[in-house]
């Protein structure tokens, strides 16, 4: 049987063998040897278990996940039993066409999943009674945190947010990790209204339901509300969505800001995530939103076109000036999410809520009639019962089947999820010596929801499962995702996502875990995670990791925050400058920023090196308040710069600690460690070298490695201990272990590759370095390192022709879209280039199809030139051409309809191209501009659409 | 949360609230009154277990699963350990786009799995070294069965046909039931050789590997193929596909046909089935071979094109003098074998087969070295040990994880799959007091094999899993399934198939068991079985069901079986006449031929009823002999005919039994029950009624529901006793519960619905209705009850269309692909017509867009008609357009491209059609004739394409 190796790698034996010949070197060794510096090459392969297949890593899944116990939670706390309906789970959450797309950057191409976050967004728009939502945040946690950055910026005032002391123990212990770098003082308390007169708070923090299942009173919340606006602060609501079916939004008594988490919409449990959390704000906020979000605009034509709206408030621009450094989401399960709505609508939302609340209401008539004792009587979901030994009832509730929480020594939880069955019910009640009957006890503790929510008509118009599965097809038709083409994306490592491994994530051992049951209910979880984060250190050569991260961004903030930590603990806590390259990913500038540090740029040398002499300068001028520098190795330039050893080492020297982006590190894996030649700190990306998909545009994960010296700096878990050091800070995400339920992915690809990997990373690197030379016949590389190699991707610069010819990359990024591709990364980290990426999963006759591809795209920009075209309407100005214009009745521009729409012909070769597997966008290129000048980020009326 | 049934039925309470009143009718009930004869409707609800949730149907199947313990199957016998490669079970066998498309009829939007099946003839070709292979049959044992018909139909000589008797149990047992009915004599012996001089036989089946795993020399198979053939008789080779990639191919030796099963080409066990059977023939018998033929031809324009060939052949117009009864064919499967194929390749499978071959010789070794002895020391897989005490050693087997079987008292088989591990190897060498090791014994016995195959580019192109997933996508794109809108196919059922009983039947516990397995190991599929059983006796009103026919035509074979057998139990072998309506479906009277029966045709009444008249005459004429009477009820008009219970009444007053063929099942159930209205038997389509995927092509799944008289002749098993009745005749299917491994598909669908399945049934009867009334407004409406009322279904009459604008039923079904939409059925069962079946699944918006698409066509032929559009040159007869054609450089026809590419501009609603979302046929209208003049039926060189 092929190993997976094969499956893996695209180019096979005798196609890299002509590839080496087309570069002129022997063998892939000789080639790493000569792009890769002798320094930092590790002796021998990858310390690994041999490679296994793909039905031996399904036989070890299976029996990992069997040893997961997820019995039926009704634990709460932030992650609730849902029921993820099939058509959903099949023809979305398991679909290539979904979970293999980019983030959603050419929005041309990405019309499908820009409707569902719309949709999303417009969900969380209705269900908060405010006006913006974003497209996602990573989870509640990060969601309140953020939140409060949010509010801090707008106030300007003071350094105190009040909490409530109902607020969700992970989602306090995220804040405070966020606070601790900006000197913001958490103060938790019950009594809001009092805190409210003690405290010059810059925002307050509601939880509502509270963690304990309790409802405020709707005039206690208007006062609350009330006080801060009088005081100048701003409020900020956590609420569960589906207790917002029934109760009044937040906007309805005077919150300035809504977040949570969309998890129980559909989306499994996941041992903790991904899940998508929301955000949402009042008017004149948007402009300080963190994350994506997603606005309508127009295309060149006028048809009504949806892109992400106001990039310019985010990280890859405004770097440590950003709202945030957040640079995922969680799209996947967002539009998990919102295709639940969609095919629930609000009747269906609101029977769900009703029903959920009224098991508990007859859960609580139960308790209460055999005698228990009740913290409130006003609950959605959620009751807890004073008891005399609440982990003695847990404990008896586990042998029942059914987890339950102890909230306190003497206080047990149950929340009632969608799932919860009468027997399980049942079971709870006699715990409580009670008979569960048809009685009912409590209320909601406000009155119902007015307000009407879900009123648009994507709501109510895919009611049948036929219906639902055709639009979840229509909106994936519409994208390009890796299932149909290349995403040639620099440093965004868009390789193949296995099918052996993504099916593990659905195994209902992995998805159905709630994050807080007892570990002796997550042995499989617990030997999964432990072997792969003893892969993670084999592979980067680091002591510990921590998988906690969520995001690379996530990651980054971890690793400065064991750097600050660490300083802090020696007593430097003056050590606070971080010095960054100025070709970094605006997230390095962004996270240093969270992390309280103060960012110092180092230049570029004119070969795209870092500048060596600035370096050693600023080195001596900030010497003693130098706490680390964050480079990306092979740098952000895609190229192995030769002195990083000895960078590593000057910087060690001024007592500073080296981070090391892991973005990079495709082109690493097997041949050099950054734990071994010269880093303290790195984190990676699951989603890039790891082959877990963006989905469309999240989840990430991004653990965070560290050498020893920095290991009890990792982050740690409020709830589950066992997830962190006691010598942490705190937690980063929510979760313990972040998205738990996607790790599988990234094991299973190391289990199949073992020490092969090294040969992946090989592949990918030869792959690289074909592309350069074959497109050098006609456009410059920028950077390579000094023996000419490039690593893993290579820039290729269209200033030149830009100058010459007016083509811009813009053009040629649309064009590549009519010759059947995602176009490279754009304008990073040069403006004016492309950014290529074919990772080790491209075949050779997709990088010869890009080359051919690319070739013609200068010969089109040549008879621009020439005059042949005019420079205003020609096939790379009107780029991409949609069906709707090559098809019309009329045709005006100067160039046939066939160079147009179909310039590649029939004959380019590879599937995804020529006439009848085409692929068009739906929209032409989209005017963005004009959409953040006319900001509509919810649902218009279907009519806007008709224009 | 929602009841399944809002899901399932696509029209909503308010869309069925104004649909009755379009109608005039005050109600469903008030409609079903109406429509269905009072005599024969049931009174109240269906007695079914209330309707489960989705997620209670999957915890119940769940449960089942684990009851099956498939441990590691070496039991072989037609049936082997296979690993199923992800990708394509994610991107094909759970992927709606292939499984929900329906036979490629309309070959134009079926040209993806067209592709995919003519790679899976030309590997069976390749592989047999035939020439011609058909698209695949139901199974190895009718296989055998079909290549004896087509020996005897070929040679006309004889009625003796010799059998190896190395044969598989299940193969001469479904022979045996095929030569009851046809006066064959089956002869078996050891010795071919003799067995050739003694009989004069028009025929010789050679099983290799016989079912002890031996394999012949290759120059007794040349000698017995030269005897034969002096004789002037046939050789058929029942061959192991996996086999012929190391031992010379069947035509090497002199085989004329080949035939067998593709199961271990990825297809899991399913514990029986649905596998893809295999039959290839030599030059010259082409026209002879029962089952579909996918060909090459091409389109108006020239461009190459698939389609099915040779169709003339076919039970749907030879009726009984059709090759075989065979209606359906096992395309899911079929191309997952093709796909497994495609992607390993040639290298990759004989790989696999060494694998196999050398672990069984690696056991061989081990278990002769313990001092063990083998029945043969020439086998491919399997090998058979002398034992003492052989059930001893198979109860020794199970303990350690491993399912042997004892082929007699004293020998115990052993068969190595793909999927078998070096532990279990180890393990069952241990039962043997054997160790194993490297050493190899025994030999294939045969020289390896040298003559090429899986030569076409097609076996070498898509060898990563990134093409893989390409190829797959880019084929699914090519067709038209029920993922993009209805396929409104009258007498076909398309409803929807829902997710949440699809996924069931890829959890391992239904998938990995082998149907010989001790029923100890099979209890969930006892138990589902059952209940499928129980919940099917009541629907119907009979009192007893087998599952095991594989197909509505196999089911009707059974029928008549059992109605033949009961008459020879009771003395009455003379009574043979069949009387058959003539509006009956063809396999009827295919089926009734192959039964030896003899079939009159009943006239049909100008109304569309049966004729009773002539029914009386013809009962009167042939009461002596008459057998049966097959009706098709609600007939093939669509009209429930109100005279039916009398019809019945009449054929019993004459000693003859009634078959009720329950292909429009769909319009009774839960309304009437054939089995209490006069129905003594009948076959259903749990592929149309019951919601299994008609997966583009099939599976089927053919149930025969009888009344008691006939139950003792209902099938049974010759391995698996249990499977049926100890006075049957024998099996109709290679497997004792048929296709086992799709049941839960129905059993779920059953659950979830309940008692609701008639709300189902009353709006599939409203749709219909619904539909012809809006029809009725441009098109007769043929046929309707006498209240004026269709079932089900509805015959639109394009007769007058035709006479008065010259536009054909082909150019309005071909049409209606401009529209978005598969054509309903062409000129069944009257010439000249559409024969139109929304099923309640499709929701009012889409039979809306059906309506207005005919309606425009129409106005589109009074164009033609009045000259406005030339009658050679206008969108209906050049339908359907390509998008090559549309958005070509040059554009010659009177009327503007949108009036050929878009019809409906984007505002005919529904989401399967307008600009963005339309589906485009990759070719035009395909000349079918000149592919049968020019017979072309596997992969051609890929220059064939570039023409």
């Amino acid at each position: 049987m092929e190993p997976f190796l094969t499956r893996h790698i695209g180019p096979t034996e005798s196609d890299r063998e002509s590839m080496l010949s087309a570069l002129g070197v022997g063998s892939l060794d000789a080639l790493t040897d000569a792009a890769v510096p002798r320094a930092i090459q590790v002796e021998g392969g990858l310390d690994l278990a041999p490679a296994v297949s793909e039905a031996q890593v399904q036989a070890d899944l299976t029996r990992m996940a069997a040893l997961n116990n997820p019995l039926r939670s009704m634990i709460g706390q932030g992650y609730h039993g849902t029921i993820t309906p099939p058509v959903i789970r099949r023809n979305l959450l398991e679909n290539p066409a979904w979970y293999t797309a980019y983030t959603p950057y050419q929005p041309e191409i990405s019309q499908g999943r820009l409707e569902m976050l719309l949709t999303f967004q417009t969900l969380v728009a209705d269900l908060t009674g405010l006006p913006t939502s974003g497209a996602s945040l990573l989870d509640e946690g990060t969601a309140v945190a953020e939140a409060v950055g949010v509010a801090r910026r707008s106030q300007r005032k003071g350094s105190v947010v009040l909490v409530d002391a109902g607020i969700l123990d992970q989602s306090l212990a995220v804040m405070r990790t966020r606070a601790l770098a900006l000197d913001i003082e958490v103060v938790v308390t019950d009594d809001l209204v009092a805190g409210l007169q003690r405290h010059d708070c810059f925002a307050v923090v509601v939880q509502t339901p509270a963690a304990d299942g309790s409802v405020r009173d709707l005039d206690e919340l208007r006062t609350i509300a009330a006080k801060a606006h009088e005081n100048n602060a701003l409020v900020i609501a956590a609420a569960d969505l589906l207790a917002l079916t029934l109760l009044p939004a937040p906007a309805e008594w005077g919150a300035d800001i809504a977040v949570g988490s969309t998890q129980r919409l559909g989306v499994p449990l996941f041992y903790g995530g991904p899940h998508a959390g929301y955000i949402a704000v009042g008017s004149g906020m948007e402009r300080q939103m963190p994350g994506r979000l997603v606005g309508l605009s127009k295309d060149r034509n006028g048809t009504p076109a949806l892109r992400l709206a106001l990039q310019t408030r985010e990280q890859h621009i405004r770097r440590e000036k950003a709202t945030s450094n957040i640079c995922t989401a969680q799209v996947l399960l967002a539009v998990t999410a919102a295709a639940y709505a969609v095919y629930h609508g609000p009747e269906g939302l609101r029977a769900i809520a009703g029903e959920v609340a009224r098991k508990a209401r007859r859960l609580a008539a139960a308790i209460v009639a055999g005698g228990g004792e009740l913290v409130s009587d006003r609950f959605f979901d959620t009751i807890t019962v004073k008891v005399q030994d609440a982990p003695l009832v847990v404990r008896e509730a586990r042998a029942k089947g059914v987890h339950l929480w102890a909230l306190e020594e003497d206080l047990v939880s149950i929340s009632v999820g969608e799932d919860v069955t009468e027997d399980e019910l049942a079971a709870v009640a006699s715990l409580f010596s009670a008979h569960l009957g048809e009685a009912e006890h409590g209320s909601l503790g406000q009155p119902e929801r007015e307000t009407p929510y879900l009123t648009h008509p994507v709501f109510h118009s895919y009611r049948s499962e036929t219906q639902m599965m055709r639009y979840l097809r229509a909106l994936s038709d519409r994208d390009f995702a890796l299932d149909r083409g290349m995403i040639p994306l620099g440093s965004c490592t868009m390789k193949l996502n296995p099918a052996a491994s993504m099916e593990p994530i659905s195994y209902p051992g992995f998805a159905n875990l709630h994050p807080f049951v007892p570990l002796e209910d997550a042995r499989g979880y617990t030997e999964m995670i432990g072997r792969l984060e003893a892969q993670l250190c084999e592979i980067t050569g680091y002591d510990r990791v921590s998988l906690q991260p969520n995001s690379g961004a996530q990651g980054e903030f971890a690793g400065l925050m064991a750097v600050r930590s660490y300083h802090r603990a020696r007593g430097e806590e003056h050590r606070t400058v971080c010095l960054i390259p100025a070709s970094a990913h605006g997230t390095n500038a962004a996270s240093a920023a969270m992390a309280g540090m103060d960012v110092v740029v180092v230049k570029t040398a004119p070969d795209g090196t870092v500048d060596f002499d600035d370096l050693e300068a600023k080195i001596a001028k900030h010497a003693e308040k130098l706490s680390v520098i964050m480079i990306t190795y092979p740098s952000t330039h895609g190229v192995y710069e030769a002195r990083v050893a000895e960078l590593c080492g000057k910087v060690h020297e001024a007592g500073g600690q080296v981070y090391i982006d892991g973005a990079n590190m495709n082109a690493l894996v097997g041949l050099a460690q950054p734990g071994r030649f010269g880093g303290d700190v790195s984190h990676l990306n699951l989603h890039k070298t790891f082959s877990i998909p963006h989905g469309g545009g999240g989840p990430g994960v991004g653990p965070v490695a560290v050498r020893e010296h920095l290991a009890p700096y990792l982050p740690s878990h409020p709830v589950v201990r066992d997830a962190g050091p006691v010598s942490s800070y705190g937690p980063i995400s929510a979760a313990p272990w972040g998205s738990a339920g996607v790790l599988p992915i990234t094991y299973g690809y190391i289990a199949m590759m073992g020490p092969d990997l090294k040969l992946a990373t090989q592949v990918a690197v030869l792959s690289a370095n074909y592309l350069a030379k074959r497109l050098a016949e006609r456009f410059p590389i920028l950077y390579t390192g000094d023996a000419g190699w490039v690593a893993h991707e290579c820039i290729v610069d269209l200033r030149p022709l830009t100058k010459e010819t007016g083509i811009t990359v813009d053009d040629v990024a649309k064009r590549l879209i009519d010759y059947g591709f995602h176009a490279p990364t754009m304008s990073f980290p040069v403006a004016g280039t492309l950014m290529v990426e074919p990772t080790e999963s491209e075949p050779l006759v997709e990088l010869d199809r890009f080359v051919d591809a690319m070739h013609a795209i200068a010969d089109e920009a040549a008879r621009v030139k020439a005059g042949e075209w005019p420079s205003h309407d020609n096939p790379l100005v009107n780029a991409p051409h949609t069906l709707a214009e090559v098809a019309a009745d009329e045709w005006t521009h100067p160039y046939p309809r066939s160079a147009g729409g179909f310039p590649a012909g029939q004959d380019l070769g590879g599937i995804s191209t020529g006439g009848r597997d085409k692929y068009w966008p739906p929209v032409a290129r989209i005017d963005g501009a004009w959409g953040d000048r006319n900001l509509v980020c919810s649902c218009p009326p279907m009519e806007a659409y008709a224009d």
